[in-house]
């Protein structure tokens, strides 16, 4: 049969009602004939109390038994959701990361999926089970501990589902009715794209549309599969992320994403030798500190300030492993200055490609309210500045205006 | 090393506080030579969470998937007991009881313990790890499926692991002192006795003093693990339980046990033949159903009543079990009975094996206050009487003065 992967996201399993809410869905598509796989994350809100659980112990903890505490969440809603299924006379069970398996590697806390095997639910499947619901968000390292895969995970695991067992979609439920061209609770005039292409997903992802995580973007682009987000509680229907020559007509700009809490970080005056960015880039990644933007400045005299973005609670890890005495000592860096107060806000279209002035349409309207731009960092098809975070609003306001994303096509 | 065995409740490590405080007690015996194993019950209030959950979808459910959601509680608050221990600086890892493996029958919702594997620790107790914190209540099957031991698994879990490991003693911190001689909530009388034997503890456990799993405690017997009960919050010497000959003078009686919510089913007018206790009752128990007290009448021109006692919150399943059409057909029975509001109180004792009259003492008291007694049952050590429920406060502190338990030996 024919399968599909359908993802509930926390608030979509919220309590009990809400799960039978996701259940009917389920039904609906079990009955056009459709083997199920639906992977669901932690009742809205767990997954905040058992990582404010393990904050409140230590902000500096083994990244194992952090993933050990917050992946018992989407246990709940799994076995939840298997139950909900079976009251409704549909075959169903439940399935935890390790038990299908799903291996990742031993990143504890962003752990990047490296297999699933999909023998023993191929085998359920063919003897009548209808719908496997996967616990998502979790694995399991080759050593046997548990591993999550970051937050938004369980959209990585719902798509990396959709590769594995060749479903012929991945539709995502969440609690918005698709991908806007910017956040509505920003600005009222943001609209709903019908389509969007796998490549501006990935910018408007990682930049904070906070929808679809990055990496099941990624994915679902390497594996070309159909990925739609949808709202659990409307019929709307939704956004289809797929490939850009499925979009008839692209916009210069398709969105203005941002992103809250961001710090801004510079290392001043450090030594300017080849292979520095490297090893202090190397140093961080190492530790699990997710830079974003890197940028440097022109070297003076072998030496130079190089600055890089990362979320606010990565500050004091990002902090501690640079200054670790045998860390401060090879870089030999005079000083480092934190920024807490910033915010990242980015335009994104694959039509930028072809048409030039866009940096300057974009600057030109950020100062137009005097909004001072810190850092600047651009890509093939975004343009990314980093602004003080009091402006975020009214700068997203101002470049939703701009590029005249508001009006219709 | 020496291994000692630590069982920490929910009301032990119900918040952030409570577990330093627990592991602090652990850092205590780390530092006495003893390789630790602990293990965590889920944080007070987190495994009703998730039952309440099962039970607002639905009463009747698969049990498998009950397991897998209500035994997510114990992960948790094993990966923060590891945190907690790593930040006072003991070398401390958390183990689910999949990783272990301990393994379970399949009789999911309490099944009952096969094997513990102890390689995998005992590897990492020679690498250096000092303690090892196990999620309790928890186990696998030979399938590969979450089970769970029952209410109160992870005193079971605790003493299963002090066998297998031939650790010098089991240690069960709790809320209570140790074990009196009748519920101080309901009797300020009640004393605290310095040691115990297994049996009498088994029978107060399993009626309903709420301190010790009777499975525990069985298997304490078994296996001779000398069990200790103590407060997580004082240090109060607790009560030791252990084997009869190592306490030198029994009281007659040595508590008085109750157990709330009890129910009494009586099926009416059943055909009195051969093997029908065993086919009604080999039925209920394939049900999960937990008889406790069973009476048969006399019978009657072939006919008899048969009456048992469960847990209130089991009467459902026992009267669907028994209402089957099938079941009810080859029990030939006239009607099913239940009275939801009994209450169960019984005196225990070793001494009781050498002592004539305590049946009638015990019976002329609660004549005196004009309690009713609708079913008795006796053993070797205890005597139990099923009464209304309102009158089981003021039993228990009739039958506790009858005795004279509150007067000093």
């Amino acid at each position: 049969m024919p399968k599909l992967v359908m993802k509930f996201g926390g608030t979509s399993v919220s309590d009990v009602e809400r799960i039978k809410n996701a259940a009917s869905k389920i039904l609906i598509e079990v009955e056009k004939g459709f083997d199920v796989i639906v992977i669901v994350s932690a009742m809205a809100g767990e997954t905040n109390r058992l990582v404010s659980l393990v904050n409140s112990v230590s902000t500096l903890y083994d990244a194992r038994e952090y993933d050990a505490i917050v992946s018992s969440g989407e246990n709940a809603s799994a076995g939840l959701m298997a139950l909900t299924l079976q009251n409704m006379g549909v075959s169903a069970r439940s399935w935890q990361g390790w038990q299908v398996p799903l291996i990742t590697n031993s990143a504890h806390g962003s752990a990047r999926i490296m297999e699933i095997t999909t023998q023993k639910l191929n085998e359920k499947f063919l003897e009548g089970m209808r719908v496997a619901v996967i616990a998502g968000f979790q694995g399991l390292t080759n050593d046997g501990r548990l591993s999550t895969l970051g937050r938004g995970g369980s959209d990585t695991t719902a798509v990396a589902f959709a590769a594995a067992f060749e479903a012929d979609q991945c539709d995502i439920y969440t609690d918005v009715d698709g991908i806007f061209t910017a956040d509505p609770r920003i600005t009222n005039k943001a609209k709903k794209l019908s389509k969007i292409s796998y490549e501006e997903m990935l910018e408007l992802a990682s930049l904070g549309a906070k929808v679809l995580q990055t990496r099941s973007v990624e994915l679902a682009m390497r594996y070309n599969v159909p990925l739609k987000v949808l709202n659990s509680f409307s019929d709307n229907d939704g956004t289809l992320v797929c490939q850009e020559e499925n979009i008839m007509e692209n916009k210069v700009v398709s969105g203005v994403a941002h992103s809250r809490d961001e710090a801004k970080m510079t290392l001043i005056s450090v030594a300017d030798r080849p292979g520095i960015a490297a090893s202090i880039f190397g140093t961080l990644a190492d530790k699990g500190v997710n830079v974003d933007m890197i940028v440097q400045n022109i070297s003076d005299d072998g030496r130079t300030d190089m600055t890089f973005s990362c979320p606010v609670d990565q500050v004091e890890l990002a902090t501690v492993t640079l200054n670790e005495a045998k860390i401060k000592k090879t870089f030999n860096y005079r000083e480092l200055i934190a920024d807490q107060d910033v915010s990242k806000i980015s335009v994104v279209g694959i039509g930028m490609r072809s048409h030039a002035g866009v940096a300057a349409k974009m600057f030109q309207a950020l100062s137009n309210e005097n909004i001072n731009i810190k850092v600047i960092t651009t890509s093939e098809i975004k343009i990314s500045v980093l602004i003080d975070r009091k402006y975020m609003e009214l700068a997203v306001q101002s470049l939703h205006d701009a590029f005249e994303l508001g009006v219709e096509a």
